[in-house]
């Protein structure tokens, strides 16, 4: 006997089907072994591995910044003005900063914002599960990355400390950077220009772009991720995807989509039940959700 | 003493001031001391780490390949029609074809293509010294990385041999991909939308995306990799920037120009005067240019 190495996971067929993968994938003697440099996992992080609700986290730092900045606006604003008022939003927040000063801003708001719900600071609403997942895997030798639709810079700012992943390893949407001699030296100053929207059949473009290898493990949690799921299924090599199912209210939340792209769940659920993709059923299949805090 | 990790580099100033900040960065007790998390350097490829004259190897690529496909074009042709008829080659040789596919032809033509004047094989024309040097490095636990102007693609298919790298750290330019679900299932088709040229002020912009970190060591060789080094010097670690000079019409070639682009070598190489980093004259400096062959 091993020390259980997801403690927070039940004894449930989810845990099983895991456990069963990484076993046949790591052991040089069986079939399935995949040699470590082939061993990439993939994962969303919004609603995958922390969470989304009720807003996602980036976005109410973008508001608090927007107040800060003179340029006060509200959640129900946005939600009236649509994708042009977003991008007004994100170009007012997000851009104009140089990477060092965005760095600077985004951890001095996850040093004070509170969740609304939790009053847990955000990188403390992760999924503690996820977090045993990405520590086995690593001590199995796989190679864990993030490809999110959340903002690149946003999330390398705390995604190091909480998952334990470098930063190349943090990939999300991205706007396009300036190089500049600023009066400190050398600098990169976030421009408008968005050139990566990090959602649906763009995953697998940017797995190809920062990995440049096929995963053998994908997770996600709406159809925004279906496609990096899908890149994943078709490796040579045998593989897993897991499909987080957000059930549980009391706990965490429950609801099948997304809250603010508006993406639904139920191509991901149809394409896990054709292809026996392994279902994540929160309430039923964790024993706990969250780290302790504080 | 320890063995001589560089046994290609003569006893100069250019070997002495390499081997002299590796030591002093990697030494706990030295003030200099960088922990190995950070411990990134980035390397220009074409004409740095190999041969890049008379043509650039991938050009050759696109040129036998177009004629394959019964659109034979010439080098003249295409110093006459400019960029636009370089982006006409690009469009008919690297777009419209999955990835894998892409993958396939780029092997297959490197097993049969050997350069002009040396004989060898395209993988073969890379510099010994250079090989010495990233080895050393990987041992001292540094993560290399290399930001090229050549396609992403094509340097994968070879780079991971040669150099020893992950296909993660071998970022060039890159055109668009487009996810579809094919006859043999998902895969991605290269486009003619070219997204990124990794060239100039677009190095560190790179760098931030696909890295995160600010490296603390440089290697370049034109104009086009200046930004790259000033980014680099302005770590707020000890830095190297190492520039490398084609000095040796014998065992290498003489120029200082870009065989293509035209870049020139005047701003990098005032910059390193100006700033007291470190030049590589290959004549002077490296006893042997390449591996033996075969």
């Amino acid at each position: 006997m091993t020390a259980d190495e997801l403690p927070s996971w039940r004894e449930t067929t989810a845990k099983q089907s895991v456990l069963e993968f990484v076993a046949a994938v790591t052991d040089r003697d069986s079939p399935d072994f995949v040699p470590e440099r082939d061993r990439v996992a993939v994962f969303d992080n919004d609603g995958t591995l922390w969470t989304e609700r009720p807003v996602y986290a980036q976005l109410l730092f973008a508001l608090d910044r927007a107040a800060e900045l003179g340029h006060p606006t509200s959640l129900e604003e946005l939600h009236a003005g649509g994708m042009a008022a977003l991008m007004k939003l994100l170009a007012l927040t997000h851009a104009g900063i140089t990477t060092d000063e965005f760095d600077a801003a985004c951890r001095s708001w996850l040093a004070s914002a509170r969740h609304p719900r939790f009053g847990r600071s955000y990188p403390a609403t992760v999924y503690q599960p996820m977090l045993e997942l990405l520590g086995m895997l690593d001590r199995r030798g796989f190679s864990c990355w993030i490809f999110s639709g959340g903002g690149t810079d946003f999330m390398r700012t705390w995604a190091g400390d909480v998952y334990g992943l470098p930063p190349h390893r943090v990939i999300g949407s991205v706007g396009a950077t300036e190089f500049q001699l600023g009066p400190d030296g050398p600098e990169l100053v976030k421009t408008a220009t968005i050139q990566v929207i990090n959602d649906g059949p763009q995953k697998p473009a940017s797995i190809h772009a920062h990995v440049g290898q096929r995963p053998i493990l994908a997770a996600g949690n709406t159809d925004g991720d279906l496609a990096m799921l899908q890149w994943t299924a078709a490796s040579p090599f045998r593989t897993l995807q897991l499909v987080v199912q957000h059930t549980d209210g009391e706990r965490e939340y429950a609801y099948d989509r997304d809250p603010i792209l508006g993406s639904g769940t139920q191509r991901i659920q149809a394409a896990a039940t054709e292809n026996g993709w392994t279902l994540i059923d929160m309430a039923a299949d964790w024993s706990a959700v969250y780290p302790p805090y504080p």
